[in-house]
């Protein structure tokens, strides 16, 4: 396909040599790692080995992952999970989380909890008086805020959320799935008590994830049954799932410091394309990951526009991929204040490594002509 | 491997056509089908013809199909999301549902429903008057029995059941994992509410299943977030997963009676020659599936067994893989009033189609071989 693919936080390529690590466990006989038989063992051999492996990318050890179908299931995992095990109180989550996140904190009105939202400002970043306001204000049992929002790429102030937790005695989740392998990622460094990671936002399968656990951590399975994972999460394991989830993992990691220099280059470019052209572009002033731009033209509806690149060979986002199925604006931008009419117009773009300068170029010809030719039939429709 | 592999109600060998279907999806750039770009769309298009695909291997329309990450999410889809919308009343299980099943019933308790057993005679087959009994006695939301054992393969009542249910207005679940590519298989015949396949008991991928549901039940996500899967079950479709899941449906389906009475001859040449070593096979007078022996050898250990089998070239399995992991004797065996001694030394042996009369010949005088030795060590040690 001609197309250039510039939504790489929806999902990435299948990493060639992750796929290469797959096959031998897509191909022959292999069995259940419950089984105790030969064909078991080496599954289970496979799934440790890849444990390790994930467990290392983030600075843990084996024992901290529990592997899950993906992002979605492991911050479900996580809310659900940690607040099954706590006295019902308060549960904090930020205005700016994927749905994954705040539909399953919604989720826990049902068995007594209290869901309220942590505030960011302008630039899309957690409004840290308002954290301290709510802690102060009322028993909070969890918290839970993104590393990196996946629509700004805003990088959340985690590890200072996680300091001021710990004097409310509040346990700290984070949705890490936008952060790995963009920015350089340590669980303990972080101090949170649950992460959640995802497989195909690295170049690693879709349907795959884990959930990093600290410790003390005491959580309730949400899937039950054969007690695999520690009885944390059963279903037979997806062996080449994981064999790939890791080697993406330690790929991801590895050349992660030369990929984010590359994409805050290209992403720098753009953004500058951008500024000449008059269009705003969100969270500038936020620490941000290094492939994400999001920005809207005045009076130009996103999805048109979107619609639009799409037929010029350029494909980007309208907002998370996730909520595309919507047209009501971002809820991201509207939490940071911005009007309605402009956040109608949002375009994501978020860069991968196999991107280029002369994309970038071509791109803001492309978005220029569309604009100009989308101006001109609103002023003939007006 | 020269392993002779006999533990395919565990898990199956992925199909060289199901990874040929799903190639495609593991090469080059692709996009989140919920994407609206055309990475996006391409990726949708192949979701919803594989639904439709799916849905048709079981007598359904497309829009019955709820993908999960495989059968154990199915079932506690099933179980946890019907009964989150009726008001608590009895939840039915029988005696040897698989674990999925059974612990996921438990964990409804914290919801105040009431679990209760459904008992099996002693060839494993539910007996209809003690869920009539339990019907009569007791107001039961939902009912919820296999349509055929993993350990024995004994096929279970279930339309009789669901007529039974529906005149006491209870709704029934089933899970259908090990009936799926082994029975003729239709939803509506069944007349159940909801039901369970999987894929990678059929030649299809791990990490990939689906709940089969009746339009008119109401049941609540277990994974809340971005909306897909019309709301009942969010996260990144796993394009790839559902392609192939498609395309082992397909091949299963086309080609069941066939593989049925192949398999039906292999297990019955296979009882014969056990019953020439004296071996009781259970559930023998039960209507079972086509590929499934369960059986004991009296004064050894199952467990021990099935090790000595591996190492004479024989991979089959002590009871249920998911539960290999444990050392208590089969619950299925124990439900159906067999002396826990005896139900230590279970053996599972399922088959599959590449299995041949040459590698039962072979298993069987392996069993004969190993069956003396460790009497004889049991000798030497008594």
């Amino acid at each position: 396909m001609n197309t250039v693919y510039f939504d790489h936080n929806s999902t990435t390529a299948l990493n060639p040599a992750v796929l290469d690590a797959m096959l031998p466990w897509l191909q022959g006989q292999h069995g259940n790692a419950t089984s105790r038989h030969v064909f078991g063992r080496l599954g289970r051999e496979a799934v440790e080995t890849a444990r390790k492996q994930v467990a290392t990318s983030v600075g843990v050890q084996a024992s901290q992952i529990v592997f899950t179908s993906g992002g979605t299931e492991a911050n479900n995992f996580a809310l659900k999970g940690i607040t099954a095990n706590l006295a019902a109180s308060q549960v904090l989550v930020s205005a700016i989380e994927h749905p994954c996140v705040s539909r399953a904190a919604a989720a826990l009105a049902w068995h007594d909890w209290q869901i309220s939202t942590l505030e960011v400002n302008a630039q899309g970043v957690l409004d840290m008086a308002d954290a301290t306001a709510q802690l102060q204000a009322q028993k909070t049992g969890l918290i839970s805020v993104m590393l990196a929002n996946n629509e700004t790429g805003a990088i959340q102030p985690i590890a200072e959320l996680a300091a001021l937790a710990k004097a409310h005695k509040a346990l700290v989740h984070t949705d890490a799935v936008q952060a790995l392998g963009k920015i350089s990622l340590d669980f303990t460094a972080l101090g949170v008590h649950a992460m959640t990671i995802s497989s195909h936002k690295i170049g690693g399968p879709i349907g795959i994830g884990a959930l990093v656990l600290d410790k003390r951590v005491d959580i309730a399975p949400l899937l039950h049954g054969g007690g695999q994972e520690r009885g944390l999460r059963s279903g037979t394991e997806n062996v080449a799932g994981i064999v790939g989830f890791a080697k993406a993992c330690q790929l991801a990691v590895e050349t992660v410091a030369t990929r984010s220099e590359y994409l805050s280059g290209l992403r720098d470019q753009l953004e500058t394309g951008l500024r000449a052209l008059g269009v705003s572009v969100f969270a500038q002033q936020a620490q941000r990951l290094p492939n994400t731009s999001f920005f809207a033209v005045a009076n130009i509806d996103g999805e048109t526009l979107v619609i639009a690149l799409d037929k010029a060979g350029y494909a980007v986002a309208s907002g998370s991929a996730c909520s595309s199925d919507s047209t009501e604006p971002s809820h991201v931008l509207l939490a940071m204040g911005v009007e309605a009419d402009l956040a109608r117009g949002a375009v994501r773009v978020s860069l991968g490594e196999h991107n280029t300068a002369a994309q970038i170029a071509g791109f803001l010809a492309a978005l220029k002509q569309e604009v100009q030719r989308l101006k001109g039939l609103h002023a003939v429709a007006a």
